[in-house]
C-alpha cells in the first residue's frame, strides 16, 4: 500500500515539477502530538511513531527518525522501499544535509509550508539557495493523493472554571498584552494549541490525551480574533467569549488575516511554533519580532490556585496508583495479568478517582525486557504476561480537572537480581537527591540535573533522555520552558516559584530489565537573605517506591532520611482513601529503612 | 583635574554637534586588559578599575561599573561631578537604556568606533534608531585633549618554541584554514591578541601580565596578513614568520585592508571581539559570517605537550607557594609582614624558580576583612599588617614557559573562629567534590557548578562570582569558552579533553573575612562504554589546604579520602624540592585527616 501511495505521489511531484517533497511530522501549529487529519507521513510510509519526516524523490524515499523508534519503523517500513534513516547514529547525514548533497542546482523542494515552522522553513530556504535550488511551498500533494482522509477533528469545547485555573482569562490577556507594549509590538500571532487554551481558559480534545483547541489566536491592543471551528463552541461559550472581547473567526482564515496586517504594524510571533506559510503571507512592510512565545513562560508558572490544585490532583492520582501496585502485588502469578490488562486495570482505578478527565498520554506499562524500551507501547501482537519475579515498569498520567499527573514507578514482581537491586537504589538516589535541591534564584536545569545523574555516572552509566521535564495543566504532559538536562542544545529555563518539573532518572539494559522513577515536584520558595533568594522543590506525585527491590547500606544517611521522610508523607496522605486491607499493604511499604 | 578634563570634552563635543560621548574600557581588541595607551576611560574619569564606561553629556557625566568596584569608584571620582551608577543595583538603568532615555531625537551620539566592539555597536544603532538619534563613531575626541597620552606599546615580540607550544604555527593555520573552509569564508578577520599569538605562537609584553601583541590579523586561503608594530619584531623573528608565510603590515593599515576585500568575498570574523569600527569598513558587498572566534576552542584544548608542561610548571608553581606558605606561618607574629611585603617575599619564591616569566596578573593578598572584598589589591594606603590571628587570602599565579598558574590559598594566620572554619571546611568540599566529578562527554560547566556550590547552598550561603574560568598558556588567565557557572548568561563550553579550568568557591562575609580555594583542574578520559565517552578531572595545582582552618567531622568519608589523596599527591611531588625545615613543616600539612 505504501508503494502505491509513493507511486501516485511522485506522479504528481513529476506534474508539477517538484524533485523533492518533504513530509513532516508537525500539524499546522508544530504540536507534539497531532490530530489524525496531520498523519501525512504515517500516511505515505506507514510508521505510526510520534516523531520522523519523510523524503521522497524519484529514485529514492527517505524516513528520519530518532533512536525511540529505530526498531518499530524498521519493522513498520519492510517492504514499503522506504530507507531507514537513523537520526543520530554515526555517518548518518541529516534530511537537511541530504538535500544539501543530493538536490542538484536548478531542483525543486516542495512541501505543504503549514507543515514546517518559519524557524525550519527559513533554514532550508538558506541551504536552497546556496545549492541553486528552488521551494515550492504551497503544495499539500498528500491531501491531493489521499482519497479517504479524515476531516479536522471538531470536538466540543468546554470552560475551564476560574476556581481551577485560578486566573481569568481577561487577566491573563491583560498580562499578555503587557508583553506586547513593552517588545513595541501591535499585534501577536499564536498558533500554539497549548498556549490559546492556556490563555482563553478553554479546553477541548482535538488531539488525543491532549485536551485542546484547533485554533489560530490574532491579538493587538483592542482586538482578539480566535481562528476556529464553530461548531466546536457552544452558543454560550461563544457569548462568553465574546463577553472578553473574543471573536470567532474561520480556522482557515487566518492567512488572510495574516496578509492584512497593516503596513508598518509589528508582530511579535515564535518563529518556532508559528508555520513558515502563515509567516510569509504577513506582508513585507509589516516588522516582525521573532520572539519566544509570549504565553510559554506564564503558563509554565503555575498560580497558587493551579499548586494546591495539582496537590489535590495528586492525591487522587496517588490512590489510584496506590491501589494499583498493592492489586498487582497481590494477584501477580495467581491470575494471568499482561502489560495491556495491567494498564487497563491502573485506568479502572484512575477512572474511579472524583473529577478523573482520562488519561494524559497512552500507558507505558512494560514488562521485563520491554521496559528497556523507552517509548514501548504494548499492542496486543507484543502484550506480555506479568509473572512474578522482575520489574514492572509503569509510566502513566491523567488529566484532572484539578490538574495534570505523571509517574513512573518500577514495581518488582518478584524476586529481582543483587544489579537490578544496585541499579533500583542507585537511580531512587538520584529522584531523592534532585528533589531535596535547593538552589539560588537563577539556576536552570541544567544545574541541578547532575544531582540525578551523578549516582550513575560515578558508575560509569547513564540513561539516553532527558532527567525532566515541564507538565501542563489539563494541557499537554509535556511542556517548556522547565527541565532538566545536561547537554546545552536543550532548553532549561530559569527556575520560578510554581513550576511544575518530572523528576525521572532511569537506567535500562537493552534485552534485560528498566528503571524508571518519576515524581513530579513543585517549585517553592525558601528563604531569602543578602544573597538573594533559595528556591526548593516539593514532592507532587505520592506513591510509594519499591522497598523490595532497595538496598538500603548503599545510600547515604541522608539519602535514606528524605525516603522515610517522603514514604511517611504518602501514608499520611493517601492510607485516608484505602480500604483496611490496602492501608496496611502501605504501612508496610512506606515503613521506615 | 578630572572635572577639567570634561570641561574641555564638553567644549569639543560642542564644537562636533556631539550631545552624548561614549568612553568605555575596551582597546581596539575587546581585550579584558588593555594597555597604558587605552585607558581613555581612566583619563576621562581618573577611574582605575579594570571595567566600567563612561558617558559625558552637557549637563552630565556618569560612570557605570559592576559590584566589585563600587566602593573603588566611589572613592576615586569623588568631587570630580561623576555620578556613580552601581550596574546591577535595583533601579539603576543601564547604560544603554539611559541613553535611550535621556537622548531626544535629532541628538547625536559619539564615541571612537574603535573602542566599542561590532555587536554593541549594531545594538546602539538599532536603539539610536529608534529614538530618532544618531551615531558619530569615528571621533577619539579624548585623544584629541589627551596631551600627554602614553605611545602605543611596541615590545619585544618573542617566539614560544614548539617544545612549549606543543604545535607549530603553521599546524595551527592548516586547522583555522580548514575551519575557514567548512563555513565558506574567503577571508578570516581575527583581532583578538590572545588568539593571534597563540596562532602565530608569538608572545610579547604590550599588556601588563598578558603577553600578548598589539596587532590584528587577516588571513586568506593563501596569505596571511598580521597587523602589527615592525619595530617589535627582531629580523630574525621576521624571517620565520615570513617562512611559514606571515607577512608583517603597519598595524594601523587593518583598516584599509579590510575595505579592500573583494565583492562577493565571505569574511569570518566574531563581532563580539572585532571592533565596530573595522567592520563598516568592509564593503558593503561582502558577506559577513558573525561565529565564535576560530581560535577560541582550539586554544582552550590543550594539546598533550601542553598539558605535560602545565604540569610541570604547577610543580614549579607549587613550591613556590608551598614555601611561601611555610615562611608565613613560621614569621608571622614574629616580624612585620603587610599585604605587599608579603606578595614581593611571594613574587621572590617565584623568581627562585626555572622557566619563570612573571606574575599572570596583579597578585591579591588580603588580609581580614580586605580579603571579603573580591577585587582587593593592596595599595600604600590600604596595606595591611598580617597579625597572627584570622585568616589571610593569597590569589596569585604566575607565567613559566611551561605554563601559567592561578592559585588561591586562604591561610589561618593564628587563631579562627569555629564559624570561619564551618565555612572553611564548606568552601572546601566544594573545590574537592567539583574536581572529583566523573561525567559523561557532552556536560558543560553549567552542569557541574552545584557541586561546587551545593555545600554553601544548602547553608543558605552563596558566593557572588564564577566557580571557575579557563586559564591560558603563557597567556590571558581568564580565557573562554570553559568555564563553571550556574546562570546561563555565563558561557560555559563542553568539556573536551585538554581544557584547563580553574575551581574556586569561596565565601565573603563583608567588613570580616573571605576565603577561597582555587586549585586549576584538567579535563581528562575516563572509561568510553556503551553510553559514551566519560571525562574527570586531574588536578593541577600541587599546593596543601589548610588543614588548621578544617573541620574533618564535618565532612564525609569520601570527601576527607578526597583531601587525604591529594595531600599524599602534593607531598610526594613538592616535598623534593623543599629544604628539610620547610619538608618536615609539609609532612605535617599534608597529613591524613
Amino acid at each position: 500500500m505504501t508503494a502505491e501511495r509513493i507511486a501516485r505521489l511522485r506522479a504528481l511531484m513529476k506534474e508539477r515539477k517538484i524533485d523533492a517533497y518533504l513530509v513532516p511530522t508537525d500539524d499546522f501549529h508544530g504540536s507534539e502530538y497531532v490530530g489524525e487529519y496531520f498523519k501525512a507521513r504515517k500516511f505515505i510510509t506507514g510508521f505510526t511513531g510520534s516523531a520522523g519526516t519523510a523524503l521522497i524523490m524519484e529514485d529514492m524515499a527517505g524516513l528520519w527518525t530518532d533512536g525511540r523508534y529505530f526498531i518499530q519503523a524498521e519493522r513498520q517500513i519492510q517492504g514499503s522501499g522506504v530507507t531507514l534513516f537513523k537520526m543520530g547514529e554515526p555517518g548518518v547525514p541529516t534530511i537537511h544535509e541530504f538535500l544539501e548533497q543530493n538536490l542538484k542546482k536548478g531542483q525543486c523542494l516542495g512541501f505543504d509550508g503549514r507543515t514546517v515552522m518559519a524557524c525550519e522553513t527559513e533554514e532550508l530556504q538558506e541551504k536552497m539557495n546556496r545549492i541553486g535550488a528552488s521551494i515550492h511551498s504551497d503544495e499539500d500533494l498528500i491531501g491531493e493523493i489521499w482519497e479517504e482522509r479524515p476531516q479536522l477533528s471538531c470536538e466540543p469545547v468546554w470552560e475551564l472554571e476560574e476556581r481551577w485555573s485560578g486566573k481569568s482569562r481577561t487577566d491573563k490577556i491583560k498580562e499578555i498584552r503587557a508583553q506586547m507594549e513593552k517588545e513595541g509590538a501591535d499585534v501577536y500571532l499564536l498558533s500554539s494549541l497549548e498556549g490559546i487554551a492556556w490563555l482563553l481558559n478553554i479546553r477541548g480534545n482535538d488531539i488525543h490525551t491532549c485536551p485542546v483547541v484547533l485554533s489560530f489566536l490574532m491579538m493587538t491592543k483592542e482586538k482578539i480574533l480566535l481562528f476556529a471551528n464553530e461548531k466546536a463552541f457552544s452558543v454560550q461559550i461563544q457569548e462568553n467569549l465574546a463577553k472578553d472581547g473574543v471573536e470567532l473567526r474561520p480556522y482557515g482564515e487566518i492567512y488572510e488575516a495574516a496578509a492584512s496586517i497593516e503596513k508598518d504594524q509589528t508582530v511579535i510571533l515564535d518563529k518556532k511554533c508559528v508555520n513558515g506559510h502563515l509567516v510569509s503571507c504577513i506582508p513585507e512592510d509589516v516588522r516582525i519580532l521573532d520572539r519566544e512565545n509570549l504565553t510559554e513562560l506564564p503558563k509554565s508558572i503555575k498560580n497558587p490556585v493551579e499548586v494546591e490544585n495539582m496537590k489535590a490532583a495528586h492525591i487522587r492520582d496517588g490512590v489510584a496508583v496506590t491501589k494499583f501496585i498493592c492489586w498487582l502485588k497481590k494477584h501477580v502469578g495467581k491470575e494471568t495479568i499482561t502489560e495491556i490488562s495491567a494498564a487497563e486495570k491502573l485506568y479502572e482505578f484512575r477512572s474511579q478517582q472524583e473529577h478523573f478527565l482520562g488519561n494524559s498520554f497512552d500507558p507505558i506499562i512494560s514488562y521485563g525486557e520491554h521496559a528497556a524500551m523507552n517509548h514501548y507501547s504494548a499492542t496486543p501482537e507484543t502484550d506480555a504476561a506479568i509473572e512474578a519475579e522482575g520489574f514492572l515498569l509503569a509510566d502513566t498520567g491523567g488529566h484532572y480537572l484539578e490538574g495534570t499527573t505523571d509517574i513512573t514507578r518500577t514495581i518488582a514482581m518478584g524476586k529481582t537480581t543483587e544489579e537490578q537491586k544496585q541499579m533500583f537504589t542507585a537511580v531512587l538516589r538520584g529522584t531523592l537527591n534532585l528533589a531535596a535541591a535547593k538552589f539560588l534564584y537563577g539556576c536552570t536545569g541544567w544545574s541541578l540535573d547532575y544531582l540525578a545523574r551523578g549516582p550513575l555516572w560515578e558508575m560509569g552509566k547513564d540513561f539516553k533522555h532527558g532527567t525532566g521535564h515541564g507538565v501542563g495543566y489539563v494541557l499537554s504532559v509535556h511542556e517548556g520552558p522547565n527541565g532538566f538536562h545536561f547537554r546545552p542544545a536543550r532548553k532549561c529555563a530559569i527556575f520560578e516559584e510554581g513550576m511544575i518539573t518530572s523528576d525521572e532518572p532511569g537506567y535500562y539494559v537493552e534485552g534485560e530489565y528498566g528503571i524508571r522513577h518519576e515524581n513530579l515536584i513543585v517549585c517553592k520558595k525558601a528563604e531569602k537573605n543578602s544573597f538573594g533568594q533559595f528556591l526548593c522543590f516539593e514532592h507532587l506525585t505520592m506513591v510509594p517506591f519499591d522497598l523490595d527491590a532497595v538496598l538500603p547500606e548503599q545510600m547515604s544517611e541522608r539519602e535514606k532520611a528524605l525516603l522515610n521522610a517522603y514514604h511517611g508523607e504518602v501514608y499520611r496522605k493517601i492510607s485516608p482513601y484505602l480500604d483496611p486491607e490496602e492501608k496496611e499493604w502501605l504501612k508496610e511499604a512506606t515503613r521506615e529503612i
